[in-house]
Formats: C-alpha cells, structure tokens, sequence
C-alpha cells in the first residue's frame, strides 16, 4: 500500500465526514483539490469559517439567517404573518420556498417527536409556536411535518395542544379560531400509478379532487 | 424563493466546484457543516489549506509526495528501481498500489497522449522516463496506461520511443535490453461473462492462460 503524503491522508480523513462522501470519493476530492490554487482553496476554507460562524437561526420562525437576524421571511414585511406553516427543520421551509407559490411564514420546530429516540415536547419549540399563534392573530396554521411515522405522530400532537391553546374547531363550529390544516396526500407531481406505494393511492383516492 | 443566508450560498457555491458535488448534494453537506463545532470546521479548512500547500509531485517519478521530497515508493530502498511501472497519473500509481503485490517503481506521465486535446509527447514526462531508463540499469518497463484510445496510444508511441533509444528487443533476441511490458488484458476479478465487452472477451481469449 503506498504511504500517502501525511498531509493528503489528514485531508481525505476530514472529507470523509462530509455527508455522502466515502473514501473513495474523498480521495477524489483531495487529489482534485491539489489542482486548485492558493486562492480557491483559501476561498472554501474561509467560507467554511465564515458560515459556520455566521449562519444561525432566526430567533422568530427558527429558519436559517445570519449574525442572529430574522431570516429572511420574517423580515420580508409582503409576507402574510397570519399563516404559519410548521416544519420539521430548516431544510423543510427552504424545500417548501423552492415550490414557490406559499406566502405565508414559517415555525421551524426544530425535529419530530420520537420518544424512542428521546425526542419530547420539551425538545422541540413547540411553546414558541403556541406563543406565537396567540399573539400574532394567526388565522391558519399549516402542520407540514414529514409524512412519516415520527411526523405523522408530531403532527397528531400538534394539533392537539393547538386546540387546547384555542385553536382549530373541532366541531367546525367555531370560524373566529385559527384553522388547523395539513398538506395535502396523493400522487406526487409526475409520479407513475403503478410505481407508487399502496398507502400513497389510498391516500391519493380518498382526497380525490373534482376534475 | 427563500434567500438563504449569504455566508451559506457562498460555501454552497465553492462546495459545488468539488468534483461529484452537485448544488443539492452541497446544500446538503453545507447545512451538516452548520452542525459542526468550531474546532471540526477549524481542522478541516486548516486540512485544506496544509494539504493544497505541501503536497507535491515526487522529482523523480512524480507520484505524490509532501514538501517536495521523494514519494514512499522512491524513498523505500526494499522497492527494485530495475522495474518502472509507467502510468497516466499518479492516482494510477496509488490504485497499483491498494492492489498491492508490485515491488517495483513508478512513472507518472502526467496525462496521455491525445493530439485532438493539445497533449503532445512534450507535455508528458516521457524525456525523464528516456532519462531513467538509461541510468538506472533498468530491466523492465511495464506500460501502464489506461485501456483507452487515448492510453493505447501512448503505449504505442512509449514502445516506439523507448525502442528507439536502446529498449525492448523488436526481433526477441537481444535479452541484454530492457523488456517493454505491458498490463494483461481479461476478464475483470468477479466479472461475469455476460456482462463483459467484446473487446474484453476477445482479449480474454487470445490471452488465456494453462488452468
């Protein structure tokens, strides 16, 4: 086996704990990086620096924003504070802003509960959600946790704190309280019949739609 | 769309330059490296910066080494300088080596000839490998280049130079000239046979070997 240089060896070691990078595509990387000169490479270490130190969460909706800021959202005064869209992580809300189209703003819960994997209530910003729903004369809130076991689960307990804080109407009598929604289940954009999941079709033809 | 912060679209933007890193799977990795501590991100962009700096080529047979010394092959006197391996580049080199079982040294060309790209015979390393082959009393030259047009090429034109300054033995009789060599063509280790080219199976063939 030959000795790689100790310096290369060090660089390939740091790489590889980036997600979805093996040894082999390490090493890919470190010897492309040999390539690049003093000025791009420095580029990338203080970007490195400058985002990790800088980028931090909006102290409002938990979204990314940078130097302890509002994110961009929340700052956005066009933006409707009457509709919260509640996600699981940061990465959700960004996802959610690519599709375009939503004009709301966001409350990053910061994870599902998972009890088995000591996720709590306490865990999650789930009082600064309920703090906000009452102050900010919200009107709807959107529960988009993921479609999993875990989100499905978080979102069944969202709804029920948010109706004991007042709100959602579980008798659908009550129009003055915010609306409790979900987003919506069935095929997704472009998907094949015959390749999507039994629950997914199931899903899909319980909430079908008028044509 | 949701304007990410700056310092984050910046280290997105630089990740993407590295090879196989496309803008989703930057995005993905510039997120985890939020999660980082100071001192992790600290050690990798400091990894960068040491690597990119003091990795170089080895004088002599341009593998990699670091601060401009001889590589680990060169510097091992248990390895027989007698035997050079010739290849492409110096990864070439470091996949030889995971293979393990060579003792010989090594030759990194620098790249392969291909005339339609602008790389001509004086682009690669080949006056050093002429050099080598006469002072070190060499008796073989393995012709390692890739099972390319371009890697055939270059063994073609290798096998043309070094027979012309005093290599190899065109008509098999002169046993005082170093040999020219080159890497059996086959059946891949594990390859099935339905699954091989034409091309790998016809040298397959012509080459087998007593069972």
């Amino acid at each position: 086996m030959l000795a790689l240089p100790p310096a290369l060896t060090e660089l390939i070691h740091r790489l590889t704990r980036l997600p979805g990078v093996g040894p082999k595509a390490a090493e890919r990387m470190a010897l492309k990086l040999l390539g690049w000169t003093p000025e791009q490479v420095g580029a990338l270490a203080e970007a490195l620096r400058d985002a990790t130190a800088r980028v931090s969460h909006c102290p409002q909706c938990g979204c990314l924003s940078q130097d302890g800021t509002q994110c961009a959202v929340c700052a956005d005064p066009s933006r409707d504070g009457r509709t919260l869209c509640v996600v699981e992580t940061a990465l959700d809300a960004i996802a959610l802003e690519r599709g375009g189209g939503y004009q709301g703003r966001y409350h990053v819960l910061g994870g599902a509960l998972s009890p088995l994997r000591g996720v709590l209530p306490d865990d999650l910003r789930i009082g600064q959600l309920l703090a906000r729903v009452a102050a900010d004369g919200v009107t709807e809130v959107i529960v988009a946790t993921n479609a999993s076991p875990d989100g499905e689960a978080t979102a069944l307990y969202l709804k029920q704190v948010l109706e004991e804080a007042g709100a959602g109407s579980p008798d659908g009598q009550d129009a003055e309280r915010p609306r409790i929604t979900r987003l919506a289940r069935g095929l997704p954009s472009g998907g094949q019949l015959d390749y999507a999941d039994a629950a997914t079709l199931a899903s899909a033809l319980e909430h079908r739609t008028r044509l």
